[in-house]
């Protein structure tokens, strides 16, 4: 029997856990035996356009240590990329060069693993399979720290993220408690669309400190007014308040906060303000207080040191999956986690249609926010809790966490 | 034998190793069998001045583990002040007030742990001692993540701090890498007058990322030109350049490149405000390429779940050493590290009398800087190593490091 070869890529935005799922890929196409090479697809699509590949058989087959260092390497080691497809009805010259290097290179399955916008490519290079009757597998594991992937139950790197802006928010508490003078700190939290990333402050929560006080989502419509309102009241019982807020917070009309308040700094650029440093701004206008603003920033997508190893696990687990569905013939689908209990917390792997994910997005519940819309609830961290648990055995080396080398990358 | 007690304090910003001077303290004091009660007081000196204090001996006694939680907690438990001592010469009512207190509670001995400006309080409440002729002990714990303290080798503190910001900087760069377009990413570090913690991003280099590729630091006079002009080459060569620049750099005139924003606070040090940000509008203004800044901000000094465990044990040992110091009589100094090997990497603990340390500042070196003023020299990277050194066995507990519950600060 001929045997084929596998081509797996990633896209998107980087996660601490999108290199497991790329592990537990490799992990499982080389040990099915039914692959003669797994090859990596270099910045996504675009390595297919530009024939540009990584052999990752010949890397595990090099060094056996390489997946286990790979399963806990943040952001992407096949790089990423941020290309649309366009609509094969407009321009199909793109599908033929795709589908012809597949053919070239004796692809039975293509493994993609990304967000909403990589589940876009899954869908319509899926589409295409079908019309040119292509038996190529089309296969997309999830990826994001947003969370916001329909279909299913959570996604891979966003455990990771959740733990990295829990324990930080835990940090900063402790760091904010210390002086006795009446204090505000914001915290501002990726998550333009959905909220998921803001809510897992709450886990920050412990039994001597209720940190965050308050929790502003993008779900929420937000009111300037009820904000100062809220602070005033809490700064009235407590010295020292401590607000997570996501980047996407937008008022009544959709106008993003971040963009309605400007400053020119020593060269005389307007400074775009962030979400945080708007309402910075907003509190030292109206209260006569210390007040700061951390912008939490990327490494709460790439501080793999601080990585939930349930998620991990589970990413190491949607890309075995993928390959599991791909030998058994299933295409133009998603891997999603179903959870079939809370008590205790499992978790069983499924594939989805593709439509009905790409291009769709799942924003937190209006149930799982409180009335007052500055909270979340206690399903909300019932929810949230299992996916942070456990901490990965990351090697240390000259005080730093190893991570596999991506010298292919940097140019 | 009247046993006598003895009280100690923290003072300035938090660390994630001050904590550990602390458990120092307290270790020493509880096991010397010299001491019947050690008091903490509250919020610096100004618990002394409130009759604010805690039970630390209680503390232990009630509960062994504590010490041990308490070495690895994030900033400080027995919170902090940025009070500063008038000048006794002006008015000596407060040195009598905290000299009369100390009587009445019996102190013989007083620790206060912190940094610059804590040791100015070391100073004039030393000198006040010998002026009265009290026999108190009075000593400083050096504490600080700037580093920048005279007559010591290094301070407890740094270490935490310099492994945080090269983990990230590493981090980062695994981050940046993914795209294949050019980019620039400013990383902003703490370090208003002393560049030691801006220089430890050095230590994130490695066999495969040469990042960050630019180091500024508050020592060297920074010319915008000059900025420009090395990022324009950096950029000749490379697709992805990190830059790592102190919060503090200053133009040849001295005015810093940050905002124009000029509070100050009760010591009057300058507020800064967005020197990566600065940059950032800069570098968009000169180039058509996509730029980012990223401001490590307080999690760089709070950030305990990355401590450096050879930091935390100096930090033990350093209060321990203060103990030992006050029974042998030593007064008016502060503990200081001597490093007499550097392979193996071994420290010494000593004392040096607070004047010469109190309101003095170690800034780095020019022969540590490199002639074009734009990076640090192998001997910075040599000094720094040993100080990163080593991870801290931090429990877990749902998904999130386990600290000292802080509840008495909390208001």
């Amino acid at each position: 029997m001929n045997k084929k070869n596998c081509m797996v890529a990633q896209s998107g935005g980087p996660t601490a856990a999108i290199n497991a799922s790329l592990a537990g890929v490799i992990s499982a196409a080389v040990s099915s035996g039914t692959y003669d090479t797994v090859y990596g697809s270099q910045n996504g699509i675009l390595g297919i356009l530009n024939g540009n590949y990584l052999n990752l058989t010949h890397m595990v087959k090099e060094d056996p240590c390489s997946l286990f260092v790979l399963r806990h390497s943040p952001a992407m080691y096949l790089g990423s990329c941020r290309y649309k497809l366009p609509d094969y009805a407009d321009a199909d010259d793109v599908y033929r060069d795709i589908f012809r290097e597949f053919e070239a290179m004796d692809i039975s399955a293509f493994f993609y693993i990304g967000g909403n916008d990589s589940m876009d490519t899954v869908l319509k290079l899926s589409e295409y399979a079908q019309r040119i009757q292509s038996p190529i597998r089309i296969l997309g594991i999830p990826k994001t720290i947003d969370n916001d992937l329909c279909a299913t139950d959570h996604t891979p790197g966003f455990g990771s993220a959740a733990k990295y802006i829990a324990a930080s928010l835990l940090e900063i508490a402790h760091d904010t408690y210390i002086y006795h003078v009446k204090s505000v700190t914001i915290v501002e939290i990726m998550g333009r669309d959905a909220g998921w990333l803001t809510a897992a402050s709450a886990l920050a929560r412990n039994s001597y400190s209720a940190a965050p006080h308050l929790i502003y989502l993008p779900e929420v419509p937000f009111s300037t007014d009820q904000f100062l309102a809220d602070v005033s009241r809490e700064l009235e019982s407590k010295d020292n308040i401590i607000i997570a807020v996501s980047e996407g917070i937008r008022d009544e009309q959709g106008h993003y906060i971040s963009s309605s308040n400007s400053q020119s700094d020593n060269f005389g650029h307007a400074k775009l303000n962030g979400a945080g440093k708007t309402l910075e701004y907003l509190i030292s206008e109206h209260f006569d207080i210390k007040v700061r603003s951390i912008e939490l920033n990327v490494l709460q997508r790439c501080a793999e040191h601080l990585a939930s190893e349930t998620d991990l696990k589970e990413a190491f687990a949607s890309g075995e999956k993928a390959v599991t569905l791909a030998l058994e013939g299933i295409s133009a689908s998603m891997v999603i986690m179903r959870r079939i209990s809370d008590a205790p917390y499992t978790i069983v792997y499924e594939a989805a249609p593709i439509q009905g994910i790409a291009n769709e997005a799942k924003t937190v519940p209006q149930n799982w926010i409180n009335d007052a819309g500055n909270d979340v609830t206690a399903e909300m961290t019932a929810y949230l809790l299992p996916l942070i648990l456990g901490e990965p055995e990351i090697p240390f080396k000259d005080g730093l966490p190893v991570y596999l080398d991506i010298n292919h990358l940097i140019r």
